[in-house]
């Protein structure tokens, strides 16, 4: 695994920081694709929304039982979107605003500054998304992930 | 990175596979996760729809610009699904049907047997969902995922 760029937000520490892209759809970002790879950009901006793969970069190791940020319970780590896991691969949804040679405006980030970037796929509903989904121990919780903000408890922070 | 499970599906090769899970919603298969990380999937059956980030490892090297398979003109990689990629990560939605163990029972599979599982998320429509994306040049071709097959063009195929 290679990054082909770099992910910029404001949050530098995961103290504070956001716990989901989609509670903090109103934030400003920006990515820096490394111009090796600016050609794979072409046709992107057809797309108003896009899948970002990047490195949990602040993270180490992992535990399989963790206590996720939206319950009081400790929950099996698969069950959970937690940072600390044994593919520290995350993935968020984000809004494209616009793309100017190779860089990507965004909106709605819950990354660290600096956040090294895997993939770009394109979202398509018809592909990724099921309606009606049940989503198990977090239909209690899921609506405080508008409040609820990282406290640091899966990574290393200054 | 290192797999944390096996994906066992009916296809053995490239040619002839389904081109999105989501397009072959009625394929059983199952995973085999690693009796290691068992302990990790703790109250994922309470999901009904899950995340795979798995390794395409059936893919070598990448271009830049791709002719996707529903559609005729060549497009940017990063606006397409297209498995040969930089960093070759596959993400796919798919059903939950039981969990027994460390096996996995699902359904809607595009993957190739025997491919790397890498991690496992739960999905949850308010994270990752946004009504009314829009999808670019994959607006005109996308009802074609249910008839078009992979003709091997990306893979190595025995």
């Amino acid at each position: 695994m290679r990054p082909i760029g770099v992910i910029h937000t404001p949050y530098k520490s995961a103290n504070g920081t956001p716990i989901q892209a989609r509670a903090n759809r109103h934030c400003d970002a920006s990515i820096e694709v490394f111009r090796e790879y600016e050609e794979g950009l072409r046709d992107l901006d057809g797309f108003s929304n896009i899948i970002l793969l990047y490195c949990f970069h602040r993270s180490e190791g992992y535990s399989l039982v963790v206590k996720p940020f939206l319950d009081s319970e400790d929950r099996g780590l698969f069950s959970t979107r937690a940072p600390s896991r044994p593919n520290p691969i995350g993935l968020s949804v984000v809004s494209l605003i616009s793309i100017e040679g190779n860089i990507l405006h965004i909106r709605g980030v819950d990354m660290l500054d600096d956040t090294p970037l895997l993939d770009i796929k394109p979202y398509v509903p018809k592909m990724d998304h099921d309606e009606g989904a049940k989503i198990g121990w977090l239909e209690k919780g899921i609506e405080g992930m508008h409040e609820i903000k990282d406290d640091g408890r899966f990574g290393v922070d200054e």
